[in-house]
C-alpha cells in the first residue's frame, strides 16, 4: 500500500425529508448565496423546500449555472457576492453547480486573477468561504470531495482545481429529489460514477486489499442496480444506494493509498470542450479503448476485474480480459449510452484537434505510470471512432 | 437504506515513517501532553520517535494507562493537564491508550462530576480538548471514531460514551509500529475488527447495498490475511492492509444508514469486567453462540454471510447458516483464541452474576431490533459454556 493522507471533514445528511436540515447546519447570521442551475429545481420543488428551510434567513439567489459551469458565468455570483457581502454558499443542484459553488467560494477573496485557481489547479488556494450543498443529481462526488472542473467559455478550456479549503460543510442527499430528473442525465451518472471508481481500481496490483474491495463493491452494486435505477424512477431504495455510490465512488476513500489512472478523464475532458458532449458520454466512449489500448499495462487488474466484478473465471487471460472491457461495453449500451465517437458524428479529422489541446493543457504524461503520451491517447481515440 | 448523517473529521496520516509529519498537524505553541500505557512503546521506539517530532515543542508525558483503561488513573492525568494548564493531547497506544485520552479530553473542562460522561453516555459533552494519535495497535477503530469505552476499578463497572467532540483531529497510522507487538495482541485485534464488522453487518436486510459489500470486504479480507497477518510479524503489506482494515470497521461508514446489533459487544464487557479477559477474546465466545440463538431473526442476512464471506452456497438454509457459524468459530481457533467460556474456567455459576451486570447497566433489550432481552442473553451465555 502506497502512503496516504486522507481527510473528508464533510457531513452527509442522507435520507427522505433531509432539507428541512439544513438551517440547522448554517452559521446563525450568515448571508446566504443560494446557487442553483436551470429551470428544474424549481420545478421540481426542491428549491421552494430550501427556501422554507431557511425561512427568514438572509438568503440571495443566483441561478443559471450551466451543466459544465463556466468561469463567465460564475465570476458574475462573485460580484454579487463581493458586492452584497455575503459569506455562506448554498449549492442547490448536481455537480455542476457544486463545481461552480466550489470555484465562487475560492474566487471571492482571491488575491489574484481567480483564473490563476484553475491554470495553477488549486494550490494558490489560501481560503474559501464556506459552504453547504443540496444534491439533485448524483453523478459526480462533488458533493463529498475537494475537487471542481470549470470551463472558459471564450477559450474552450476545461479545467479542474482541487483544495481542501472547498469540502463542502454539509451536504444534503435526499434521494426523492432524483425522481423527477432525466433518465438521460441519471444514465450519465450511473455511467460517470463506474468510470471515477475504474480510475482508482484498474491500473496495477498495489497490495491494498480492503481498496479494491470497496472499488469492487462498488463496481458490482451499479452492474446490479444497472438500467434499473433509470428506468425505476420513484424506486426509492435503488436510487437512495446510487446516491451513496455516486458519493462514495469519489470521495478519496477508495483512491487512498493506491494508483489513480484519470487518462479517461483528461482526453473526456478535451472531448466535452470541443463538442459539448455530456461528460460522462465521453468516458464511455474513451474507456473501452483506453483499457485495450492499454491491456498490457493493466494485465493483472484487468484480470482480478474480470474476475471478481464479471465472474468471468474461464477461458485464456486474453479471453477473459476482453471479456471484461466487452461487458464494460455492454454496460454502458444498456445504459442508452454509445461507446463509439461515430455516434456523435465525430470523426478521424477530429482526432489532430483533440491532441493539440491535450498538448496545450500539459496532458503529455497521463495515467498511473505517466506513459500515456500523446502517441498513445491519439491511438486512444483512434480505437474509439 | 435508513436515514443517516456521516461525519468524520480526523485524518488519517498512513504509511512508513509518518510519525515525523506529527509536528506539522499540533498548532504551534500548543502545551502537550503525550499519553501512553505499559513500557513497549518506550521499548520499541515509538516513543523516542515521537519526541524527536515534537522536540523544541512543550511536551509533558503521562504513562501507565492500562489495557481497559480506568477511571482512575485517567482523572490523575486529568489533574495534571489542568494543573498544568495543557491544551493538547497526543495518545501513543492502542485503543486504550486513546479511549483513555479521548475521556481526558472531554472531563478536563467538564461541568461537573467526569463519571457522569460515562453513566450518560456522552451527552452531556459540551467541549473536549483536541487531540491527535499515534496508533500502536490496531483492534478497536478508536483512532478515527467518537467513542471511548472506561472502566472504574472501584465498582468493577465497564461503560462507554461517545460525541463528535472527541474524534481525534489527526491520528498517525505507521504499520512498522505494530512490528513488535506480542502476537496475542495482534490476534486479538483482528478478532475486534471481525466482530465490529459483523455488528454492523449481521443484523437484517435494509437495502443498503454498499454498506454490505464494503462490510463484506472488510471480512473476506481478514479472512484472508487471518493466522498470517500475526505470524508473519515484519510482513509490511499484511500489517498494512489490517491496520486500515481495523480502522475502517469502527469508523462509521460501514454502519452509516444500517441498523446495527452490539450485543455481542455489551455481554462481552460485563465478562471482562468481572473476569478481566481481553476484549476480543470475549467477542470470540459471545458472537459464535449469539448468532446460533438469534438465527431466526438473522436468517436473511446469516445466508447472504454464508454465500458472500464463506462461499458457501450448497446444502438446506440451515446448513449454510450452521456452516458460516461454524467457519467463523474456526476463524477465531486460527487466531488461537478459544470460543468457549470454559477456556477461562468460567463456568455456569457465573452467569447470574453477568446477567445481574447486565441488567444494572440497563442491558435488557440489546441487539438490532432490541429483542436480546435478559432472558436471551442468558441463553447465549449457557450456549458459550
Amino acid at each position: 500500500m502506497q502512503n496516504f493522507q486522507y481527510y473528508n471533514p464533510t457531513r452527509i445528511i442522507f435520507g427522505k425529508n433531509t432539507i428541512a436540515k439544513i438551517a440547522e447546519h448554517i452559521p446563525e447570521h450568515a448571508r446566504i448565496l443560494m446557487l442553483y442551475g436551470g429551470s428544474s429545481a424549481e420545478k421540481n420543488g426542491t428549491l421552494g423546500e430550501v427556501r422554507f428551510a431557511l425561512a427568514g434567513r438572509t438568503v440571495q439567489e443566483f441561478g443559471g449555472i450551466e451543466s459544465n459551469p463556466t468561469y463567465e458565468t460564475l465570476m458574475q455570483a462573485v460580484e454579487i457576492v463581493r458586492r452584497e457581502k455575503l459569506d455562506f454558499l448554498l449549492a442547490v443542484g448536481g455537480g455542476s453547480v457544486i463545481d461552480g459553488t466550489k470555484f465562487v467560494a475560492a474566487a471571492v477573496n482571491h488575491i489574484s486573477d481567480p483564473w490563476d485557481i484553475l491554470t495553477t489547479h488549486g494550490v494558490n488556494v489560501t481560503q474559501a468561504l464556506p459552504f453547504g450543498t443540496v444534491l439533485t443529481l448524483p453523478a459526480t462526488g462533488s458533493e463529498m470531495n475537494s475537487f471542481s472542473v470549470i470551463t472558459r467559455s471564450e477559450t474552450r478550456e476545461k479545467l479542474g482545481f482541487a483544495s481542501p479549503r472547498v469540502y463542502p460543510s454539509f451536504s444534503v442527499l435526499d434521494p426523492t429529489k432524483t425522481f423527477t430528473l432525466p433518465l438521460r442525465q441519471v444514465a450519465n451518472g450511473v455511467a460517470d460514477s463506474f468510470v471515477h471508481t475504474i480510475e482508482q481500481y484498474l491500473t496495477y496490483p498495489a497490495d491494498a486489499m480492503v481498496q479494491d474491495r470497496f472499488a469492487e463493491g462498488l463496481l458490482k452494486s451499479l452492474v446490479e442496480i444497472g438500467p434499473k435505477v433509470i428506468t425505476e424512477r420513484e424506486n426509492y431504495d435503488l436510487r437512495a444506494n446510487f446516491m451513496w455510490i455516486a458519493t462514495l465512488a469519489l470521495n478519496g476513500l477508495i483512491g487512498a493509498g493506491v494508483p489513480q489512472d484519470w487518462a479517461t478523464h483528461m482526453i473526456g475532458h478535451e472531448i466535452t470542450a470541443r463538442y459539448d458532449i455530456d461528460h460522462a458520454r465521453t468516458l464511455a466512449v474513451v474507456l473501452p479503448s483506453m483499457l485495450r489500448i492499454r491491456k498490457e499495462a493493466k494485465r493483472a487488474k484487468l484480470l482480478q476485474y474480470a474476475a471478481r466484478v464479471w465472474n468471468l473465471h474461464d477461458g485464456t487471460e486474453d479471453e477473459r480480459i476482453e471479456a471484461a472491457i466487452s461487458n464494460t461495453e455492454g454496460f454502458f449500451q444498456s445504459l442508452e449510452i454509445p461507446t463509439r465517437l461515430s455516434a456523435y458524428e465525430i470523426g478521424p479529422d477530429a482526432i489532430d484537434g483533440l491532441i493539440a489541446q491535450l498538448n496545450v493543457h500539459g496532458m503529455t504524461a497521463l495515467g498511473e505510470k505517466q506513459d500515456v503520451s500523446l502517441d498513445v491517447s491519439r491511438r486512444v481515440l483512434e480505437a474509439a471512432l
